[in-house]
C-alpha cells in the first residue's frame, strides 16, 4: 500500500506538504493541492488512521455494551446511536454483555485497551465501583453511575405514571407491576415508584412482581407469567408491563384462558420498539421511550465530553415519554 | 495513565522484560513475571492496543456493513457474528448503509482508512467494480463479488425449492412470489429461480413481482400490496414470499379482506428471524435462516483470512435451511 513518502515522490512536492494537506493545516496554493489529491488518487492512497489515532490519542471509535444488540429495543438504539455518531466521524464498537457481569467487566477493560474515545453504557449488571477507575468519558443509558458521569435517560417515573393513571382512569380497581429487576439502583426502578405512589394516591389496591435481567426474551416471560402469575391473574383488572414483550406474553396467556382484553383485564406495555409497532394484533397500549432522541442524545453526550465542549459541566438529559392507545386499554 | 516505563521502574525490571511479560515471548523467570503483574495491577496499567496495533499492522477490528442493524434478521446476524468474533479477541464495528451505494462507499472508505484487519459485507448496492481496489479480507453475505472473495449464504435456491414444494403439494394451483430486488447479481435471487423452476416442473401458473431493497420495513410491504397486489390477490391460492415481514403483511391483508389463510390462500415467508418465532398470531409458515450458524461461519472466514490459515483456498460456505411448518399454509 503507498505511504505518504510515494505520495510527495510523484506529486513532486516534500513530506511536509501532503501532511499539511491532509490535516488540512497552513497555507497550501491550489495548484499543489490539485497535484497532491491527484497523486493519491492515482496511488489509491488512504491515509493510515490508526497512525493518526495514536499521533492525536484520538481512535474516533466509540465503545457501546449492551445487554442484547439482538432485542428490539437496543438494536434500534444502536442503529440512531450509528447514524448520529457517523455524522461527527466516529464509529461504533459493539459489545454484548448477555447481563453477565464477568462480560460487562472484561469489556470495558477490552475498550479501555483499545483506547476508545469514549464508552456508550447500556448494560448495568456491576456495581458502582467498578466504574471509579475508568479514565475516559462514559456516558450511561438509564442508570446514575456517580456525578462524574452523565447519564441519558426516558423520564421513567413519568412513564410508570403515565401507564398507572391511565389504568386508574378506565375503572382498575386491583393492579399488578411487572417490574425488571430491582436490586440495581437503576433508573427504569423509578416506573415501579410511580406506580406504587399513584395506586397509594387513588387508593388502588396493588402489587408488584419483580422480573430478572438474566433474560429479555419472550420464553423467559412467558414462564415467568406461567409460574409467578397465572394462578393470581384473575385477582387483577389492569397490569402494567416493564417492557412490551412481557404485556404481549401476557396478552396470549390471558386470551388463551379465556380471560378477555380489555374488558376483564387491561394491559399496559412499554417501548414501543419496531416489534411493537409491526405487532398487528394486538395493538399494544404501551409507553413510547423515542429511541430516536434516545441515540442522539447518547451520541452527543459522549462526543461533546470527548471534544471537551462541555469542560466543566456533566449533563444529564431526560427524555419525555408519551403513552400510546392501543387495542388492550 | 501509567505506561510500559512506569511499570518496569515499579517492578524494577527492565522495559524489554515488561514487554515480554505482555508479549508473552521470551524466557521470564516466575517470580519476575508475578513482579511485572503485580506492578501492573497496582498502576491499573492496560497496554495501549492501538500503539501494538500499529506496531503489529493489526487492528483486531473487524467492519460489519449491513442494510439496516434494526432489522431482526440482520440485527440477529450482528449479535452472533460479535459472538464468535469476542471469542477470538475481535470487535466488531457495525455500519448502517441504510441501502445507498453512497453511504456503502463511504463506509468501505471509512473503514479502510482505519485498517480494519476485514469487512463483513452484508449490504449489497455497489457494483462489483467498487471492490477491485480493496485491499484486505472481505468475506460477503449472499452475494459472489469475484473469487478473490469468499461469501457465506445459506442455500437459497433450496430455501425457494422446499417453499415452492411445499405450496405445490398442499395442492396450490395458481402462485405468486413477491422477490427482492432481482436487478443485482444476489444470491437471494435464486429463491426465485428456484420457485419458477418448480412451478414449470409441475405445471403451475406463476407469476412474480419485485420488491425494492431501499425499505425492509413493514409499512412499505403493507403499500407495496395494497399498491401493486390487492387487485390480483383472488387469482392466487398460494404465495411465497421472500422475507417474513411481507408475508405477515400480506397475511393481514387477506385476513382483513376476508381472504382465509391457509384454506383459501397459503402464505410461506422467508427468515424465521425474532420477529417470527415471537410472533404467536399467526405463526408463519416460512424457511429458517440459521442466523447462528451464518454468524459462526461469517466470523470464522474472515479471522482465518486475516490470519492467513487458509492462504490458498477461499472457503465458500453454503449454509442448509429447512421449513417451519405453521399456521399459514
Amino acid at each position: 500500500m503507498a505511504n505518504i513518502k510515494d505520495v510527495a515522490e510523484r506529486a513532486g512536492v516534500s513530506v511536509t506538504t501532503v501532511s499539511r494537506v491532509l490535516n488540512n493545516r497552513g497555507y497550501i496554493g491550489k495548484e499543489t493541492r490539485k497535484k497532491v489529491e491527484e497523486a493519491m488518487a492515482e496511488m489509491n492512497y488512504s491515509p493510515n488512521q490508526i497512525a493518526r489515532a495514536l499521533q492525536k490519542s484520538q481512535s474516533y471509535i466509540l465503545g457501546m455494551i449492551v445487554p442484547d444488540s439482538n432485542h428490539p429495543f437496543f438494536s434500534e438504539l444502536i442503529k440512531y446511536v450509528e447514524m448520529y455518531a457517523n455524522e461527527k466521524n466516529y464509529k461504533i464498537l459493539i459489545c454484548n454483555s448477555l447481563d453477565q457481569p464477568e462480560k460487562e467487566a472484561r469489556y470495558l477493560n477490552m475498550l479501555s485497551e483499545n483506547r476508545v474515545d469514549g464508552i456508550i453504557m447500556c448494560s448495568h449488571t456491576l456495581d458502582v465501583d467498578a466504574y471509579k477507575q475508568v479514565s475516559f468519558p462514559i456516558v450511561t443509558f438509564d442508570r446514575i453511575i456517580s456525578n462524574q458521569f452523565p447519564y441519558v435517560a426516558c423520564d421513567n417515573f413519568r412513564g410508570g405514571e403515565l401507564a398507572t393513571e391511565h389504568l386508574i382512569e378506565l375503572g382498575c380497581k386491583s393492579l399488578l407491576h411487572i417490574s425488571g429487576p430491582l436490586k440495581l439502583d437503576l433508573l427504569a426502578n423509578r416506573r415501579a415508584d410511580a406506580f406504587k405512589l399513584s395506586c397509594m394516591k387513588h387508593n388502588v389496591h396493588y402489587e408488584v412482581i419483580e422480573g430478572s435481567n438474566d433474560n429479555l426474551t419472550f420464553e423467559y416471560f412467558n414462564n415467568l407469567i406461567k409460574n409467578k402469575i397465572s394462578e393470581n391473574l384473575p385477582k387483577y383488572d389492569g397490569v402494567f408491563c416493564s417492557n412490551d414483550i412481557v404485556a404481549y406474553a401476557l396478552y396470549l396467556f390471558a386470551t388463551e384462558n379465556g380471560i378477555k382484553v380489555p374488558e376483564q383485564l387491561k394491559i399496559v406495555g412499554y417501548d414501543y420498539h419496531s416489534f411493537t409497532r409491526m405487532l398487528q394484533t394486538p395493538k399494544l397500549t404501551t409507553i413510547s421511550q423515542p429511541t430516536n432522541r434516545l441515540g442522539k442524545v447518547l451520541s452527543s453526550t459522549i462526543i461533546n465530553m470527548i471534544e471537551n465542549k462541555d469542560k466543566d459541566t456533566i449533563n444529564n438529559t431526560v427524555v419525555d415519554v408519551k403513552l400510546i392507545k392501543g387495542q388492550t386499554t
